[in-house]
C-alpha cells in the first residue's frame, strides 16, 4: 500500500466512522438517536483509532492537513510529500462522507431538521463569533499536535515511501485516539471541534453535491474557520515544539 | 485446548456476554434498564475482549465466519480448516444465547415487549430495506476485517494445530474490542450491527427454539440479511487487502 | 510489603472505590447522583484495576475469594496459603467500606432510601429466586475466573512469599479490569454482579455494625447466594481449564 | 524542555482539558451542556493523560503539588527542587484556566448562574463540612499517590535535569489515567475530586482576576480545603509506602 493510498483509506475509515456517529445521535429512528455526546466523543475518537491502525504503518496517518503541515514545519515531513497527503486526505474524507450518506440514507429521509443533517457532515458553532471560533478550533489543534509531536512512540515521524512501523503495533494507535476524545470531551462544546481541515471541508462539499432530501444551506459562511483555525493551531504548536528543542 | 474447542468457548463468552448487555437493557426490572447505547456498545466491545482473551491463542479467535472466510480469500487461514471452525461458531453462539436466557430468565418473564426479547437474541432494521441493510452490515463488517488484516501484532494470522499466541498477552485483544466498540457507535444504528452470521443466526435460531413466554415471531424474513452483509463486507476487505498488498 | 499486606491493601482500594462510586450514584446530593450503570460499571472496573496495580506484585492481586480458590484448584496456587488470603480479603473489603460510610456520611444521613445506602454495600437480586440468582452470580464469576485463567501475561500465577511482576507493569491491570467491565455491563442486571465472596458479605457486616443512621435490614436471607454463586462459578471456571489442558 | 517548562505546559493542558470539560457540561449552548458525570470524570482522566503525554519525559510529569510533595518525602524526588515545581504547577494551572475562559468566554456570558460558571474553575462541597470535605480531599489524593508510588513502569521516579522516559512511551500514560478516572467516578462525590493544591488554587485566583460577566463570590471560606486535604492525603501515602517498603 503507498502512502498515497494509505492515506484515502485511513481517512475514508475516519470519517465513515466520525460522521456516522453523528448521525447515528442525530438522525431520526437510528437505534442510538439521543445516545448523547458521551456516544459522539467516543465514536470520533475510535475513528481515529481506526483509521490510524490501518494507515499507520504505511503512511503515519496523518488523516489531517493540520497534521501534514504541522510536522513540516516542525522538520520530521518533507515539504514536497504535502501536497499528494493534503489530496489524499481530502479525497478520503468526501469518500467517507459518501459513505456514511449511502448507510444512513433512509434515515436522512426520515429527518426533518436540516442542521442535524449538515451536522453530519461538517460542524457549525454553538455561538457564532469569527474571532472566538478560530481561537477554538486553534486551542483544540493546538492539544492534538502538541501531543503528536511529543509522543515518545515517534508514531508519527513518518517518511514518504519508507514503511514506518506504528509502536507497539495497533496498540500505538490508542495514545492518539486518547488525545482526541480528550479534545472531544472537553474542548468540542464551542464549534464542534473540526480540529481537521480535510474533515471538516471535504463532506461539507459532499453535502453541497449529494441528493440529501430537505438539506439546508451549507453553512459556507463559516467554512474556512475549521480549516485556518486547526492550521494555524497546528502551526503554533510546530513552532513550540521547535523552539522548546532547540 | 483444541482450536474447535476454542473457538466454541470464545463464541459463547462472546454472546453470553453481547446478548447479556442487551437483556440487561432490554428487559423489565434488569438493573442496566434503559441505560443507553453506550452501555450497549461498550458492552459488546468488551465482549469481543473476552472472547479473544481466552481463544486467542488456541484458535485466532475468530469468533465470527465472516473473519474466518475472510482470512482464508486472504490466504492467511486455510479453507480445509474453515467449515470445523464455522460450525464451531455456530455452537458457540448456541450456547451463549441459551446462558443469556437462562440467566435472564424471570427478566424475560416480567418483560411484556416480545421486540425487546428477540433482540437479545438477533438483530432487526431500524427501517426495512433489503438493499440498504445489506449494505450497512457489509460496511460494518470491511472496517472490521479490514482492521483484522492490517492488525500489526497479527492476532488473527493462524493455523489450526498450532498454538499462536496473541501479541502482547492479552493487552493485543483491546485493538480489536475497540474497533468493534467503533462501529457500534457508528454504524450500528441502521441494522443493530450484526456483523458476524454466527452471532445473529445462532441466538435466532435459539430464540425459536427456547420456550420465551410470549415471545413473537423470529423476523425470519430478515435473517438472511446479518448472514450475507457481513461476508459480502469481508469478502470485499479481503478482496481489497490482498490488492493493496501486491 | 507481605503477600498479606498487599491482599488488604488492594482489596481496602477495590472495596474504598467500588462502594464509592454506588455511594456516588445512589445518595443525595452526591454529586455524581443517578449518573447511570456506564458510572457504576466504569467504577468497578477501574476500582479492580486500582486494587490489581497496588497489590499485583507483591500478592498476585486476588482480591476476591473466589479468585483465590479458584487458583488453588486450579493448582496455581498453594492450598496451605489460602486461609491467609481469605482473612486479608475480608479484613481489606471491611477497611473499604468503612472508608465509604466515613467518607460519605454526611450523604448517607441525607437519604432517606434505606434499600439505597445498603446498595452502597452489598447486592440484592433485582428478582429474588434462589435459584437464578445462584446462577447469575456463578455465571459472571465463570466469565471472571476462566480469563484470569487463561491471561497470557500471567499476571495471577502467584506464590506467596516470592513476589511476582505483573506484566507489562500497571499496564498489565487492565485486561482484568475490562473483564471486570464486561461482567457489570452484561451479567450485572440480576444481581449486582458481586462475583466475589468478600466484596458482598465483608461491606454487609459492616452495614451491620456501622451506626448508619434510617438503615434498613442487612438482606441477611440473601447474605449466602453472593458467597456460594462465585465459589461454585470459579471452581468450574478452574475445572473446565484444568479438563482443556489436560 | 527543562523541566520547569514541562511542568508548566504539561499543568497548562490538565487544566485547559479539565476545566473545559466542566465548562462543556455546565455552561449554557455548550454543545456538550448536560451530557453529565460520565462525562466530567472522563474529561479530567484524559486531560491527565495529555499532561502526562507531554511533560511525561521531561519532568516526571507532576503536574500536582501532592504529588511533588509526597514524591520528596517518599525520597524519590530531591526537596530542593520542590519550590521550583510547585511554582511551575501554579503557573501551568493559571494559564490552563485563563485558556478556558477565553475559549468559552461567549458561553461564560451565556450563562446565568454564577456557581456554574465559579465550578468551570474551582471545587465545592457538595454538602459543607470541613472535617469530611477535608477527609474526601485527602482520601482520594490518598489513592492517587499510593498508586503513583507502586506504578512498576516507574513513570515518576523522576530527578530534576535528568530526563527519564515513561515507561512504554505514551502508552504508560494511560494507568494514571485510569486511577484518576477511578477517583472521578468514585470518590468525586462529596467535594469535586480536586486531588491536587494547583488545580484548585490556581483556577480560583483566575475567577477572581479575570473579568467573568455575573461572577459570584471565589468560595474563599473553602478555598484552604482543596490545598490541605490533597496535601495530607498524599503525605499519608507516602509514609505508608515507605513503611511497608522496610
Amino acid at each position: 500500500m503507498t502512502p498515497f493510498i494509505a492515506e484515502i483509506l485511513g481517512t475514508a475509515l475516519l470519517i465513515l466512522l466520525g460522521g456516522g456517529v453523528v448521525a447515528n445521535v442525530n438522525l431520526n429512528k437510528a437505534i442510538g438517536q439521543n445516545s448523547g455526546w458521551i456516544v459522539i466523543t467516543t465514536g470520533w475518537a475510535l475513528a481515529v483509532f481506526v483509521g490510524v491502525v490501518v494507515a499507520g504503518p504505511y503512511s503515519g496517518a496523518h488523516l489531517n492537513p493540520a497534521v501534514t503541515v504541522s510536522l513540516a514545519i516542525a522538520g520530521s515531513f518533507p515539504w514536497a510529500d504535502v501536497p499528494a497527503y493534503l489530496a489524499a486526505e481530502f479525497i478520503g474524507a468526501m469518500i467517507g462522507a459518501t459513505l456514511v450518506y449511502l448507510m444512513y440514507k433512509d434515515h436522512f429521509d426520515a429527518t426533518e431538521d436540516g442542521g442535524a443533517k449538515r451536522a453530519v457532515f461538517c460542524t457549525a458553532p454553538a455561538i457564532p463569533n469569527s474571532f472566538r471560533n478560530v481561537l477554538s478550533e486553534a486551542i483544540g489543534t493546538f492539544v492534538l499536535i502538541i501531543c503528536v509531536l511529543y509522543f515518545a512512540g515517534a508514531e508519527f515521524t513518518d517518511s514518504v515511501g519508507t514503511t514506518t512501523k506504528v509502536g507497539l503495533g495497533s496498540i500505538g494507535a490508542i495514545p492518539v485516539s486518547f488525545v482526541v476524545w480528550a479534545i472531544g470531551l472537553s474542548l468540542g462544546g464551542t464549534t464542534g471541534y473540526a480540529i481537521n481541515p480535510a474533515r471538516d471541508l471535504g463532506p461539507r462539499i459532499m453535502h453541497a453535491i449529494l441528493p440529501i432530501k430537505g438539506k439546508t444551506d451549507g453553512g459556507w459562511g463559516y467554512a474556512w474557520v475549521p480549516v485556518v483555525g486547526p492550521l494555524v493551531g497546528g502551526a503554533l504548536a510546530a513552532f513550540l515544539f521547535v523552539a522548546l528543542s532547540s
